[in-house]
C-alpha cells in the first residue's frame, strides 16, 4: 500500500478532548478552563467549536476508577481524577450541537453487553446518527477494585471477553430491522413481529437472550472504534473496528502499522476501507514557528517536576524513582519493569532512555507534556505539510488532534489549520452527510437478519 | 397524622412519561406522538411542557428487557418494546430545559453501584442539580435473561441486594468533599487531598474501594426515589427514600398508607418531612365532566381484545386466560396465581374479580386502561378537588400525574388543572429554586466526611 500512488480525497478528524486538555499541565495555563470536570457548559462551548473545525467527531476517553498513585502529584495533575461520565456527556451534547460525531469509550471488562448496546443504540437515537463507541478492555488494577475484583483480567482474557462482548452488542443492535416499525393506527400493528428478532447468545463470558428494547439506531449500528496496538488489539481492530486510534511516532512507523493492520482485515472478510487509521496528534500550531515554540514552551514551563516523575514511573509499570537522582541515567532495574496496562509507552520510553542516554529528568520532560505521545510544534503550514504528507503516502487516514489546552489549543488549530486543510481540498468546508458513518465515508451496515429473511423466533 | 389539622403549603408534581402515554392504547390516539419511543424532539417537547406546568420534575420508568408475551398483543401494545435508555435520555432533556427535575429508573439487579453512582453524578452535574435516581430491583424474568441468568433473584435476595447497593452508591457519592477542588493556580494544587475518601466497602454482594471519579454533584447527592409496596419495598424507602410512588385507590387507603410509611422512618433516625409520598393518579381532565368523559372512552375505545386479555394475563402471573370466555367470571384457578412481579397489582385484580364479581371482560376493561391505577376522569375542577383534599388531608404530598397521551394528555392538564391548582396555591406559579431537591423541600445532604473530618486514607 506504501507503493500506491498518493491517495485522493480528504482526512478525517477526531478532536480528543482530555479534561482541560492533553498537556499535563493544561489547567495551569491561563487559555484552559480549569474546571472543565465539572462544567457542562465547557463541553459545550468545545464541541461547538469542533463542530465550527469540521471535525468528523470528538472522543472522550474513560475510565472506571480515579487514577491512583502519589496524592502529591495526583492534586497537580488532576486529569480524570473528576470528570463526567461519558455516555451522558455525549447525549447532553448531542443535543447541544447538530452535526459533529461524537464518539467515547466504554470498557467491557466492567460493563455488561446489554446496557452498552443498549446505551449506545439509545445515543445514536439522540444523536440522530452520530455515535461512536470505542471498545476498550481497561488496563488498570484500580478499575477492578471498584468492581469486587482484587485483580484485573489478564491481558488475553480481557481480550477474548472483549470480542465476545462485543459480537454481543453487535448482535443486539440487530434486534429490530430497520422497517420493524409499522406505526400503523387503521390495523393497530405499532411493530412487524417477524421483524424482531432474539439473539439468543450463549457463550464463553456472556447468556444474553435479547432482543434490544432500543430500535435499530440511524446508524444501522453506532460506529466501533479500537485504541490497542498490542498484538491482539490489532486482531480485535481488524476484526470489528471501524476507527482505530493509534499512537505513531515517524511516517515509515506509520505506514507500517496502516499496512499491517489493513493486511489483517481479508481474513475476518473485511476490505481496507472499511476501517479508518488515525493517529494521534499533539498539534501546537502558530501563526509561526517561532509562536508556537513559545507555546509549547509556556506549557512545558508549568510541568511540576512531582507530576513529572509521577507520569514516569506510571509509565514504567509502577517503578519508583523518587529515590533516584533527576540528574542520572534511568537505573537499570527500571528496564526489567512490565505492565499490565500501555506496553507502547513502557517501550517508548525505555527506548528513549537506552538510545538517547537521557537522564530521569529530560526523560520525564519529554515524556510528561503529552505521555510520550507525538507531538508537533510549528507553523500552520509545518503542521499541515506534516498531516498532509502522512495522509497522502497512506500513513494514515486521517488524525485524531489532541489540542494541548482547551479551549484555547483547539481554537488555534481551527482557526490556523484548519484554513489551510480546507485550502488544499484535505478538509470538508461543510458537513455533506448528518451522521458520522457519512463524514467518515462508511458503509450504513446491513442487518444480518436483513440478508436472510427469517421468522420470528 | 391523619388527625392533624390541614396542612399548609404547596404540593409536588411529577410527570410520568411513559412512551406515548399511560393508557394501554395511548399510541392509537391522535392527540399521541406515536413514534415516541424513536423521537427525541418528542421528549424534548413533552419535557418543555411540564417545566411550563412548573411540575417538580419528570419521572422516566425502565426495564433491562424487552416486554415478553404473546406477539400478537405486543404488536398492539408496544410501550416498552423500543425506547430511550433513560440515562442518556435525562442527559439530553437536561440540555434541553432548565429548571425542571429529571428522575429515572435504574435498577440494582443488573447494574455495579459504581457505574450507576458515576451516570446519575454526571446527570447531577450536567443538569446543575435537577436529578434523581428511582431504585428499582427489578420484577421480570425477562431481564435475568439478558444478564446470565436463568432465573431472576428471589424477593427477599433483590432488597438485600438493593440496600447494600444503594448503601454504595450514597458512599461513593461523597467521595468529594464539596470543597474539594481548589484549583488554584499559584500553588499548582487542583483538589485538596485531605477531601478526597476512599470508601474500601466490602459486603455481601458488592466490594468497591472508590472513590468515585466524578465530584461531589451540586445537590450533594441525587435524590433517591423508590416504588415498591412490599414490604420490603415500604422498609427500603422508609431507610433510604426521599420520594416514594405508589399505587392508592382511596384516600383512606393514602392515609393509611403514608401514616405507616412515614411511621417507619424513626427506627432509621429519618423524619417525616425527609420523605415525600406521590400517589400516581391518571387525570384525564375536561373543561367539563362530560368532556372528559368523553375523552376516556374514546381512549377505551381504543382498547383491543388481545392486549386487554395479556395485561390480565400478566397481572395475574402468566395465567393464560385465552382457552376461557370472555363473559364468564374469573376461573377459581386464578385465584391461585402468584407473582415475582408486582403483588400489588395481583391483589387488586383478584379483589375486584372476588367483591365486584366481574367478568374477564369486565376485569381487564377495567385494568387495561391504566393497569389497575388510580383514574380520575372529570372536570379539571373535580380533579383539582381530589387532588386538593389528598394533599390537605395527608393522603399525599403531591403526585405523579400520568398523562394518558403524549403530548395532549398533558397538555390538557397543564392548561386545565395547573392554573386552578395556582390559584388556591397549591403549586408554585414559578420555579423558585434551581436544584431538584429545591423545588421538593428537600435538604442537601450534608457529606458523611463533613461531620468528622479525616486525613486522606
Amino acid at each position: 500500500m506504501a507503493s500506491s500512488p498518493a491517495r485522493r480525497g480528504q482526512m478525517h478528524l477526531g478532536a480528543f478532548f482530555h479534561p482541560t486538555g492533553n498537556h499535563v499541565a493544561s489547567w495551569l495555563h491561563p487559555g484552559a478552563q480549569p474546571d472543565a470536570g465539572l462544567n457542562i457548559d465547557h463541553y459545550i462551548e468545545i464541541t461547538r467549536i469542533a463542530e465550527r473545525g469540521r471535525f468528523d467527531m470528538i472522543f472522550l476517553a474513560d475510565a472506571v476508577a480515579t487514577r491512583d498513585g502519589n496524592l502529591d502529584a495526583l492534586k497537580r495533575w488532576p486529569q480524570y481524577m473528576a470528570y463526567f461520565e461519558p455516555t451522558t456527556l455525549l447525549a447532553a451534547l448531542a443535543v447541544a450541537t447538530q452535526h459533529i460525531g461524537l464518539v467515547c469509550t466504554a470498557t467491557t471488562s466492567y460493563n455488561e453487553p446489554y446496557n452498552i448496546a443498549r446505551r449506545f443504540a439509545s445515543l445514536d437515537m439522540i444523536s440522530k446518527g452520530r455515535i461512536g463507541w470505542n471498545v476498550v478492555t481497561s488496563a488498570n488494577l484500580t478499575e477492578a477494585y471498584n468492581f469486587g475484583r482484587e485483580a484485573h483480567f489478564e491481558h488475553g482474557e480481557r481480550y477474548d471477553r472483549a470480542l465476545e462482548f462485543t459480537e454481543v452488542v453487535q448482535g443486539l443492535w440487530d434486534s429490530w430491522d430497520d422497517d420493524a416499525f409499522l406505526i400503523d393506527r387503521a390495523s393497530a400493528t405499532y411493530f412487524d413481529p417477524t421483524k424482531l428478532h432474539y439473539l439468543h447468545h450463549k457463550g464463553e463470558h456472556f447468556s444474553v437472550r435479547g432482543p434490544l428494547n432500543v430500535a435499530r439506531s440511524p446508524q444501522g449500528q453506532p460506529v466501533l472504534f479500537q485504541a490497542g496496538s498490542s498484538e491482539a488489539g490489532k486482531e480485535a481492530a481488524a476484526r470489528f473496528a471501524e476507527g482505530v486510534f493509534t499512537g505513531q511516532y515517524t511516517l515509515e512507523g506509520a505506514q507500517g502499522f496502516y499496512r499491517d493492520l489493513k493486511g489483517r482485515m481479508a481474513k475476518y472478510g473485511r476490505t481496507p476501507d472499511q476501517l479508518l487509521i488515525l493517529p494521534g496528534l499533539n498539534a501546537i500550531p502558530g501563526r509561526t514557528e517561532a509562536e508556537a515554540k513559545e507555546k509549547h514552551a509556556a506549557l512545558q514551563a508549568l510541568i511540576h517536576p512531582d507530576v513529572g516523575l509521577e507520569l514516569l514511573s506510571n509509565a514504567l509499570g509502577g517503578f519508583d524513582l523518587r529515590p533516584y537522582d533527576l540528574d542520572a541515567k534511568l537505573p537499570e532495574a527500571a528496564y526489567a519493569m512490565t505492565t499490565n496496562g500501555s506496553t507502547t509507552a513502557l517501550r517508548n520510553v525505555l527506548r528513549w532512555a537506552r538510545e538517547e542516554e537521557l537522564t530521569i529528568r529530560q526523560l520525564y520532560q519529554r515524556f510528561a507534556g503529552a505521555r510520550g505521545q507525538r507531538t508537533l510544534v510549528g507553523s500552520a503550514v509545518q503542521i499541515a505539510d506534516e498531516m498532509e504528507q502522512w495522509f497522502l503516502n497512506h500513513g494514515s487516514d486521517g488524525f485524531l488532534i489532541q489540542p494541548s489546552h482547551l479551549p484555547e489549543g483547539l481554537e488555534d488549530f481551527v482557526e490556523l489549520v484548519v484554513p489551510i486543510l480546507q485550502e488544499r481540498g484535505l478538509l470538508r468546508r461543510d458537513y455533506e452527510g448528518t451522521t458520522l458513518r457519512e463524514h467518515l465515508g462508511l458503509a450504513r451496515p446491513v442487518s444480518r437478519h436483513a440478508a436472510r429473511p427469517e421468522a420470528a423466533e
